[in-house]
């Protein structure tokens, strides 16, 4: 927590899962140590998917045990055979995924929404009988906007909220996967959701396609919301629109946050260096989304 | 008026007048025609400044001639010179502008502020007195930050808004002119700003350099403010940061006023169309921004 607001950093599991450049282990784990030098305290660190699904992930199991200390780190587990290897290197922070929208979990995962709810439930039953003091994480993806679909009722976002709660997930991010809500239906979803599940256990996990992310915040943070995602830099985002904005920056998220009087232990220079680092490793070193970082931890911001 | 709200298309002034290459009069004349065609009603189409100061607007007096009827076309002035020029033009619309800041106006014109101001009163005196059915904007930069004093007082900025007033103009454009503004800052300008000034005359002009302008302007929407200026592929820009995010995309306000359910004139389809024309021109055909406006014009937008 830092000081009311939790900033969950997804740039090395979500940001770096649909780049195309391999990157050594080396790279990543020096990315991972420049995050928690800045002041990153919660980074979803990789995914135990299969290597055929996300080749960029496939050294998960190495990675792990060689984290530097601090942070709290979470993994991504999309099925048994994935939490194996997560209670086998004693992972104690899990996520777990699925979607608002069927269409979406059937592209994404060739499940049905329900299959895909079975299957959390297999694995949060297993990974509570094992690692009892294991802390679990439920994705909602599509929650606004399904790429298939068109607009998702707050409904069925609330539903599979709810369903993942009732499951035993300790906390849903509910994620505008293709960066197309306003402020409007996060204010009408969040009103929503706080008559049926638990506000503190809600994060939201924005991207900025379209440039409303810092606008859908403010509009969650106003609502009493405490826990969001980022990336650093921006990385990863929509696989649909390659090269459009993708997730929301945490150097963007850090930079509204000190400037609207939120504190966060995130140091914004220290931040955008571990951005530069990874955008120069990826080859983007000249993009506006580095300069933007470089701007974004400029002395204009109030630390 | 598109009902209700104001969108005031700044690119063919403020997203051109700093980029390098010189573009033809054919090619503006297109891009104007395009945002034209697009539903734009309001375009500050050109600058009377010194060709010396702004080469890629030196050929403002034959643009002026040949822009295509529909939208109301407005021309910057800059001083008794170039007012000459739109009167002997028959402008109707003029622009001038001033600082929140007084070593912006030093740095970006030379003149302290209070100078500023009396070269203000010139040109609308003669303005007046010349073209009684003329109408005026006034425009206040580093009205949140400045880039070389830090943060701006609300009352600076309140300030300078009332004596734009006083001396007769008929709207003030208040600048975020770098980009650090976030909705708190807003929501406090705005609400101070309703105490003294006539809010129906008030327009706001962000910048996403940071990705707070969307935020900005629903929260400014939400205290009444109906009129936005914004850029067509957000062209233009901090000159302190090239390449970074400059004005607020044209393509992001219509997409989120329309997802908010506030309806415009304008198509995102063609809007997108006249920035991949202006961007090719530029050279950046394959931009994050390019396609960010393809994304934003796509059909998940209800309109």
């Amino acid at each position: 927590m830092s000081d009311g607001v939790r900033i969950v950093e997804v740039g090395p599991r979500d940001g770096l899962q649909n780049e195309r450049i391999a990157i050594p282990l080396e790279a990543k784990l020096r990315f991972i140590q420049s995050l928690r030098d800045a002041g990153c305290d919660d980074i979803e660190a990789t995914s135990f998917v299969s290597p055929k699904w996300v080749p960029q992930l496939a050294d998960a199991a190495s990675l792990w045990p060689l984290l530097p200390a601090g942070p709290d780190y979470s993994v991504l587990v999309p099925n048994l055979k994935g939490l194996e290897r997560a209670i086998e290197l004693g992972v104690k922070r899990i996520a777990v995924f699925t979607a608002a929208s069927e269409s979406f979990t059937l592209k994404n995962i060739n499940m049905t929404l329900e299959q895909s709810l079975e299957a959390i439930r297999n694995v949060i039953e297993e990974y509570r009988s094992t690692t009892p003091d294991g802390w679990i994480r439920g994705y909602v993806s599509t929650a606004f906007e399904c790429p298939f679909e068109g607009s998702i009722a707050p409904e069925r976002t609330i539903e599979v909220t709810r369903k993942l709660f009732d499951l035993g997930v300790d906390e849903v991010s509910v994620g505008d996967t293709v960066g197309a809500a306003v402020p409007v239906e996060v204010k009408s979803l969040t009103k929503m959701l706080e008559d049926s599940v638990p506000m503190e256990q809600i994060a939201y996990h924005f991207h900025d396609t379209r440039g409303t992310a810092i606008a859908n915040v403010s509009t969650a943070l106003e609502l009493g919301i405490r826990i969001f995602d980022s990336s650093a830099a921006g990385l990863g985002g929509c696989p649909y629109a390659p090269g459009a904005g993708g997730n929301l920056a945490t150097e963007d998220l850090v930079y509204f946050l000190h400037r609207s009087g939120v504190p966060t232990r995130i140091d914004p220079d220290r931040l955008a260096q571990a951005s530069r680092e990874v955008l120069a490793l990826l080859g983007r070193p000249a993009s506006a989304k580095a300069q933007q970082a470089q701007l974004s931890a400029s002395g204009t911001s109030p630390r």
